[in-house]
């Protein structure tokens, strides 16, 4: 059998590789490179520009921290934007909960929807055809600027990196109008990179939200294939008590929600202990 | 320029790869294949038999939570038993704990000794000289049958996965004696691999410490260079209560201990957190 590897060109000088079982697809969309392929390990791979996306594998992990701690977290969010977050997996967790009454997902590249409907089929699940998501192929600044005032209560950023085509997603711009969207105890999420490799990502743009936002914090998620420690979730919002919930408070609001014994890598002690970051996390925070 | 890599075998069909900047040392000792090398990313690192064992960049996550997490939850642990461990990076962790009057680490690989002292220097740094530090070079198996009942407050093993070398370390002979010369309250932590890819060696080795300790159960860490998400550490002791303790009991701990401040990982707050499981992992404990 011939040896056929994926080598992740994120970093230079380390990273991850998969033997690859075959090729499903790859296309140069306006916006990126996007492959797919079976693993040997992780099932299906999705890459972007030579990066690591999501895996069939490990998808939970990441999709659960991003969307199940920020809705739970507030408490009572009906209204969710999601930016990015192509492949549905974000939209799919955010509309398991029952709480949740209008779902607006803005992905920049139509190819990444188009071709994760076709081969990654799971990920988004049923949430493509629910009523209340509605699915935007279009730009997410743009979606931003001329969204009403405190129109959501939580917005989940599911970019890149600030590199290429997610880089205006951590703009001064961007996050002014996000807060003027969300609505009073209104927050934000977005990931932040993997601090043990890309300190500068969670700082800077801490420091950034940091302009625009009362309460700017992040909590830690350890994906599988975002490999080098834990990844960091960068968290900005107006109400500082919406991070510091107990595990008993979360547990019965997933409760309500429906959340509670479906996932596979969030409960409701590794959403509280999520905020506690390492020392050398938290040095970057502002 | 020439570009060399260097990508670990541990798993057939995925992994980590490192960039080369140049080898440091290649040895076949009597017991394993060990090479060191400069990387560009993580300094120097060290391999046993293809796969990573530490690097200079991260050892502080997987050192701090295998040393401080037993001992302060201990919380009067005055005799350690180190087995493996040969870079000495566990033995001054463990000798930077105040309270601890005896060190005993038994390493069964003395070029593994002799390679760290010589291109790992930091590592060890001076508590090869401490004269709390009785370092052996022999097999942890016969060390733990031959000494005395209750001589130890806390076992740490620091093995290899549970093949080749390492295998004997997970075996029921091995923990019978670990129970043995453990004192009333003592325990025991070792390394439980990284439960994504190798939930098995998790959830096995839980089984079998089981049958010797009322109490078993595990902690996370996430080491960059561990890859796979979390790592765990398995606990078995006979005080349960001994893994419930606050932050706050375990900062004062820590305080007296003169451990407060020095670490980059553990925290108060991460080490009383380290103890909630994502479901994932914590459906393999017994």
């Amino acid at each position: 059998m011939t040896d056929i590897w994926y080598n992740e060109t994120l970093y230079p000088a380390w990273g991850q590789r998969f033997r690859v079982v075959r090729e499903l697809a790859r296309a140069r969309s306006e916006f990126q490179d996007i492959a797919i392929f079976e693993s040997e390990t992780h099932g299906r791979v999705m890459t972007l520009d030579g990066i690591v996306q999501i895996t069939e594998g490990d998808e939970f992990v990441y999709q659960e921290m991003l969307a199940h701690v920020p809705i739970l977290a507030h408490g009572d969010a009906k209204s969710v934007l999601i930016i990015g977050a192509g492949d549905g997996g974000v939209l799919r967790r955010v509309l398991m909960h029952k709480t949740v009454t209008k779902a607006v997902m803005v992905e920049i590249d139509g190819e990444v929807i188009r071709l994760s409907k076709e081969f990654l089929p799971s990920i988004g699940g049923g949430a493509w055809d629910d009523p209340r998501a509605e699915v935007i192929v279009g730009d997410g600044i743009d979606y931003v600027k001329r969204a009403p005032d405190a129109s959501f209560d939580v917005i989940i950023v599911d970019s890149t990196d600030p590199i290429g085509v997610g880089e205006v997603l951590f703009t001064d711009d961007f996050y002014e109008n996000c807060a003027r969207i969300l609505t009073a105890r209104g927050l934000i999420v977005n990931q932040c990179g993997v601090p043990f490799m890309q300190a500068d990502e969670l700082r800077d743009t801490s420091r950034r939200r940091k302009r625009f936002f009362p309460h700017v914090t992040a909590y830690v998620t350890a994906v599988p294939t975002y490999v080098g420690g834990y990844m960091t979730l960068g968290w900005a919002g107006k109400d500082p008590s919406l991070t510091a919930h107990t595990a008993a408070t979360i547990e019965a609001r997933a409760r309500e929600a429906g959340i509670l014994g479906t996932t596979g890598y969030w409960s409701p002690e590794i959403h509280a202990a999520a905020f506690h970051l390492p020392p050398y996390i938290a040095k970057h925070l502002p």
